[in-house]
């Protein structure tokens, strides 16, 4: 066992979107989340500043001593090279690696959809490693870079028509390359998977990245020994670096519950 | 006569539309321009976070002695304290007050509508310095948070039918609410303002935060003897915060021409 706390980063908080699933699933499990409120979006951004910031964000979870951490972050999770993940003192999950493997394993086509911020996409990543667990599998990737500030503004009722014709305009072209399945490739999008599964079809189904990778975190835990044991319900700390009146309505809508103890962090100073 | 250049700033590439201006006003003055796109956007910011990165911003801007500083942001003329304005070494000119003051010279019925980032509106910065100017107007505000992501992802077209409902959604209120004059509070306002005509009717007249501030800045150097002696054309240099590859499409939309010599600046290290 170990009764160090998970650590959970995101460039915002679409992340808490992971943080409830993990703590469906572990909730004896202490988390500690950070959430850099004053920099997001990060998908936006090129990728030396994006792998920098996620330097720092690291660092300030490593810094709590926490005993694993995980990138709820489609951006970082696509853009972090190996070698900075390598030089890690313990082990990191990022949201790509367990959405490629449950897309791989789901797809009878073999043709896969990814959607998600553009830097993700542009990355590369989605690509390199579905095509490394499966060598045939045809990839069709789509940014959409509206997602996310349509969904942070709470545009996200099902028949909201800014929101639809959003996804009609950028998941067409996923709609006709007749794809079986498609990773949703950002902690935001599973706030809008009703609207997205009306853009691209009925008989697309959608993979839900923080899902996938809580359950290899927990299967992880658990086979290396690694879980907490004690029975009560683990402590949660929340860390932004906006300040506090920043967080807003959004959070508790993706952690599906209020939140009380955010404390604000700056290591810019 | 001052042959120093003139320092301008946004939290990212909307100001460059004030650049364009600023160009075509006072063709020989040389200009230095710092975009904070490692961080854009303010808008969505708190106050406080604002006025660390402006802070930052203009020290960057004061290295370069400039003889003085163009707050090219929306966002950060409306929330920046005048106890911070009043230590600067050199004169400081905002979009809020230029535009303000234009507002209330061409309103008729001193009915007056602002648009702008959240932060900028929900600061009351406008609502103040107009009852300060002109004590019986009635000043109606609406926040517009996705009108930034919609020009820089390039829905701009006047037809664009996804940028013409947000601007509906937003402006609805504005336009029943019988004003004369509509503040464009947000230099990236301008690529849309077809759309957002169309929103508040044709009889409410835009007012372009940008074009006022150039005709003030261009009052104040000559009044103050402070104008370029030059003849030839004024020399440009641009810094951004992320990277040169970052620097889109939407920069040249909105300065007018490409722009070749970009420098990246990393003051966090």
């Amino acid at each position: 066992m170990d009764n160090r706390p998970i650590g959970v980063f995101d460039s915002g908080l679409g992340g808490l979107s992971i943080v409830r699933q993990l703590v469906a699933a572990l909730p004896s499990e202490d988390i500690v989340y950070f959430g850099d409120t004053g920099r997001v979006p990060y998908g936006t951004r090129s990728q030396q500043t994006i792998i920098r910031y996620a330097r720092e964000d690291i660092d300030f979870l490593l810094q709590h001593d926490v005993k694993m951490i995980i990138a709820a972050c489609g951006t970082v999770s696509a853009v972090l090279p190996q070698s900075e993940i390598a030089r890690l003192p313990v082990p990191f999950f990022g949201v790509l690696a367990s959405a490629s493997n449950a897309a791989c394993r789901s797809t009878r086509s073999g043709r896969i959809g990814v959607i998600g911020t553009a830097s993700a996409i542009n990355s590369g990543a989605y690509q390199r490693y579905i095509h490394n667990v499966l060598p045939q599998a045809e990839i069709f990737t789509q940014p959409c870079p509206l997602f996310v500030p349509l969904v942070e503004n709470g545009l996200i009722a099902e028949d909201n028509q800014i929101t639809n014709l959003t996804a009609e305009m950028y998941l067409a072209p996923i709609r006709s390359s007749d794809v079986d399945v498609l990773i949703l490739g950002c902690t935001h999008y599973p706030l809008i998977s009703g609207i997205i599964s009306k853009a691209v079809g009925p008989d697309v189904a959608l993979i839900d990245t923080g899902k996938e990778t809580v359950i290899d975190v927990a299967g992880f835990l658990a086979k290396n020994d690694m879980l907490h044991d004690k029975d009560s319900v683990g402590t949660k700390r929340y860390f932004v670096s906006d300040d506090i009146d920043g967080f807003s309505g959004i959070a508790e809508e993706l952690l599906g519950e209020k939140i009380t103890n955010i404390e604000k962090v700056d290591f810019e100073k």
